[in-house]
């Protein structure tokens, strides 16, 4: 089993470990991977550091495990190895984008990218600074807000929210933001071990 | 009647003005409203451009106009206005922001925020450069999709769609991108001069 083995999930901001059941996570822009000694098998969607990772001998990039009939190609791998986790359901992945995809029996039935909390919320901040608001996640979804920290709320929120719930599937959060998004989603199972469960899965059937 | 007046709409990025029933618009860090030298009914949602109006005697702000019992302090003066233009639907006003309002029987029942078009497709390249694609209008809202510049479409596109057409009511489309939006609104009526019929609405009403 691959229990022992060193994974790593790298987005754009973090670079995810796990090692010996124990998580750990790291800034992409200031850690330096040249300082692990022992063998690392990781995905990445990170380009600046994929370049690095190539130079270093005991970095295995797992995008090689990949059964490419499934997926896209410009698909991101962390999306890829998510779905590789379950047989049935949604995967809402939150981080600094919030992807969604579709599982179906065991096979990847398409999903859809929106921007992280954080992108969004810059986004409000962007358009006007009279839309900075910190998000309300005990807003009520069954009602049209009349305040303005709920309308930015609900904006984010719902429209997600109403999308989601409308394939009807069992729903699964992983990734930074999956705690604070299960307030929305409460029948969700967390589960923050959800890409390295993709990714022993993966190294099993086909690596 | 007040179809000879000259009414002004001041949203984040442009003055959208009406005269004669002749649309116009100018961008709002560059106009100068002094060089107007007729009367000006206008409503603002820009501080900056506000600050300046105040100045000068021949523009006067539809604000005072508005029944503060149905809405609230902090909402943008243009979907009180939106609003004021119908008796019964939702108002998607496509601007920097878009503006989601619900009507019943005259009664403004509640509404969010949304980023504008642009400021979505900004989040996503922020984000990463892998996520900048331009957007198509013409993906399939009934598939979960299989390739990223749809998976980003969807996911900015099939959110909102999703949350707004749960409401089943007629749909109103205002704003600059009101007309791309009708791709994904195809029942929707598009009217770009509502924000004016509400202006004349309220004026009538109430000043």
């Amino acid at each position: 089993m691959e229990d022992h083995l060193t994974l790593c999930d790298i987005g754009n901001t973090t670079y995810h470990f796990l090692r010996e059941g124990v998580e750990s996570r790291e800034a992409a822009d200031t850690f330096d991977p040249g300082q692990v000694e022992e063998d690392v098998y990781y995905i990445s969607v990170n380009a600046a550091v994929e370049r690095r990772l190539k130079a270093l001998p005991n970095w295995h990039d797992l995008r090689n495990c990949i059964d490419w009939e499934q997926y896209y190609e410009t698909m991101g791998v962390d999306r890829i190895v998510a779905c590789e986790a379950i047989e049935e359901g949604l995967i809402i992945d939150a981080g600094s984008a919030i992807t969604v995809d579709l599982v179906s029996a065991g096979r990847f039935e398409g999903g859809f990218i929106y921007p992280g909390l954080d992108a969004m919320q810059e986004s409000y901040r962007n358009i006007s600074p009279r839309l900075d608001y910190s998000l309300n996640f005990e807003l009520d979804l069954d009602k049209m807000p009349k305040n303005s920290r709920d309308a930015i709320s609900y904006g984010l929120l719902r429209t997600l929210f109403s999308e989601v719930m409308r394939h009807e599937r069992p729903i699964y959060l992983t990734g930074g933001n999956a705690k604070v998004l299960s307030k929305i989603f409460p029948d969700a199972t967390v589960d923050e071990l959800l890409l390295f469960k993709g990714m022993k899965k993966m190294m099993e059937k086909r690596c």
